[in-house]
């Protein structure tokens, strides 16, 4: 066990823990396409054919060579032969000769011999064999042309992309059914203290049900983790051991919640440096949230958050969640992030060398949004509940004006 | 039948929609606390007790009357009986007499006769059975009272509120395990196109496989429904009406992609025109997306999407997602949305009398958020990819300059 803790910052803390991690520390699957929506890119895809495979006509109208409508005008309409037409999912059987047209619907596929579609309403059909078109086009109007949209052969997905509905849109029209992906990761939750008791029963005095397994199971899930929970343990060293073996074993990345007095948090403490490498932070500079400790035992990350289940929320959100995004394959190719900008309705004082987390509401004026502090004590639950988002005061700072203009995340 | 369509912008089709459907169009259904994350309340959720049950010390230290510390200083401590520690998770047994103090962790129950806790900090153990105090506290100080949460009674979460991890939390620490929510939309998506075959076929020439399945699925995901794919359906009204019907049957919701040229969408508008009460708009104001249906079918909405994948992706955005937000019990009290605030890197066109939705990419340069519009034809999927978000140019503007303001919607 370390003997010299020191407390470090959130970015620090970040560092530390991923710097301790093997660069992909969550195994990769193969996910129905289907059902891969939010899931990350294991592996670059590259575009196996061009799309579309051939060029398809963005509009109803009449296929042409662009040349032949050159001049023509709605006073003096060119005049086109009128042969034949393009059947929507059929090969265009023949092939486009000078000074003729050819009928096209949408998504049809351009004949050869074609460069160009007018639209019909530039058109009429005069009888005859015979149709006029009023507008010229030029080479390439109202055509999306083969590979236009992907090259065969050309990168069209990065490792680490995040599958949104496009991208999942893209691989099914390349034909992609199944893609590897990252697994999600499995985020062990342990809630530990002498004085909880689950939500089904009722607290004997001095007892208080666990808010922080149903709380940090939600926010494993909207990180995009699969929570799995271990319940509670009592404050006795050998049973927190037991059960940190247990999700140490069967989860990526484990969290301990409790254990804010101080003699049970030395226990946490004693516990997760009996692992190797053991404790790599004990307390974070962070306002709620101070008693954190960050541990990498066998190589997977355990953190221990405080017992106010508001406290443990602002950690998740600040240290966990980022983890958590950064998935086996994000770290390097993660997108930024663009959190809301917002303007602060009054001032708010913070200690130096640390960051502070505020919740706020938002509120639309006009063209702002502001955001409004929701002031009382760091340890309701309902201060939560009320608030939109969080803002952060950073390090450097030793406080923000009202009227400054504030980045607010979602809470 | 109804013999008059026109063309509604998209705030009008939503009325119309909202306004043909019954105030509550999803069952609610009961949901484990555990799993309900994201979930909207189908009831007003009143606290059957106080929260803390007790009042809690929110440090460790002693328990004291505050009257008893004032005056304290450093040179000038206050002296206290110590008597007695609330253990964790205990009744405090003991009642505090004036002059004394009892040891508390973090998170015990104050006893009786105490109104306020020194930390440990500001008191040192003298020996002898006391201890000095030499700062005061008042009333109040460091303790959550009894019902300061939550008072037994108080409405805490409204009908309709989705529950973010901190509703999840206050839930638990009320005793809940399983809550009343709004089900999941189920949405049927239906492919049409005699083009279209499965991301799984090769297509032959002319063909091309489906994307609007895969896309809008991710989607439905994405906006808290539930995909329930129906295939590809070739363009035979007949075979449209069958799969149709059995959607209608299976779903709260169905989506019908394809058949953008005018043969085709005439087929569509006559299926859905032999529903109850049938057609509700034919056109949107909106681009890309125009060739948009709305219908209400035995209580249920029907709407046509665009054939091609970026416009049908757009007018699910604009105009199916905000339906899906609803879900049955949120229309009224849906909270309001905060889209990113970013500034237009150059100016954009739009037509007078349609909402114009333009793909843009965010650059983040100092404290401003950069919208750059990502140019390239509308039927193209990789711009989608391209893109980090939409933005809308309403109705009553004919454009946006470079420089201005703008709201980017997720995409």
């Amino acid at each position: 066990m370390k003997e010299l803790f020191s407390v470090v910052t959130v970015e620090e803390a970040q560092e530390l823990v991923s710097r301790a991690l093997p660069d992909t520390w969550l195994p990769t699957e193969e996910a129905e396409l289907l059902s891969a929506f939010g899931r990350r890119l294991a592996a670059d895809i590259h575009a196996p054919e061009d799309l579309p495979p051939f060029s398809r006509s963005t509009v109803d109208g009449y296929a042409v060579r662009a040349r032949d409508t050159f001049g023509a005008t709605e006073s003096m309409p060119g005049f086109l032969t009128r042969s034949g037409e393009v059947e929507m999912g059929q090969a265009a059987g023949l092939t486009l000769q000078a000074g003729s047209a050819v009928w096209i619907p949408t998504g049809g596929m351009l004949p050869p011999g074609a460069d160009a579609v007018v639209m019909v309403e530039y058109t009429e059909d005069v009888g005859g064999g015979l149709i006029t078109v009023n507008r010229p086009v030029t080479v390439g109007e109202n055509i999306i042309a083969r590979g236009e949209d992907c090259a065969a052969g050309q990168l069209v997905l990065a490792e680490g992309t995040r599958l949104r509905p496009a991208e999942i849109g893209l691989l099914a029209g390349l034909g992609f059914t199944r893609v590897r992906v990252a697994a999600l990761a499995r985020v062990g939750i342990i809630s530990t203290g002498d004085e909880i008791v689950p939500p089904g029963e009722t607290p004997a005095p001095g007892q208080i049900r666990d808010i922080n397994t149903y709380a940090l199971a939600a926010q494993v899930s909207e990180s995009g983790g699969v929570p799995v929970c271990y319940g509670i343990v009592k404050d006795v060293a050998a049973e927190l051991a037991r059960v940190l073996d247990k999700a140490l074993a069967e989860t990526d990345l484990v969290l301990i919640s409790g254990g804010s007095s101080v003699g049970v948090r030395d226990m946490t403490a004693e516990v997760l440096g009996q692992g190797k490498p053991g404790v790599l932070f004990h307390g974070l500079a962070i306002r709620p949230g101070k008693p954190t400790l960050g541990a990498l035992i066998d190589g997977k990350p355990v953190i221990g958050l405080p017992g106010h289940p508001a406290s443990a929320m602002v950690v998740f959100h600040a240290l966990v969640a980022p983890l958590l995004a950064w998935g086996s394959y994000s770290r390097a190719r993660a997108k930024a992030e663009f959190p809301l900008q917002a303007v602060l309705t009054q001032s708010l004082a913070s200690g130096p060398g640390r960051e502070d987390y505020v919740r706020v509401k938002l509120v639309q004026e006009g063209e702002n949004i502001l955001a409004v502090p929701v002031l009382g004590k760091s340890g309701l639950v309902s201060t939560l509940v009320e608030a939109d988002g969080m803002l952060r005061i950073p390090l450097s700072k030793e406080g923000l004006n009202g009227g400054s203009p504030v980045k607010v995340g979602k809470l």
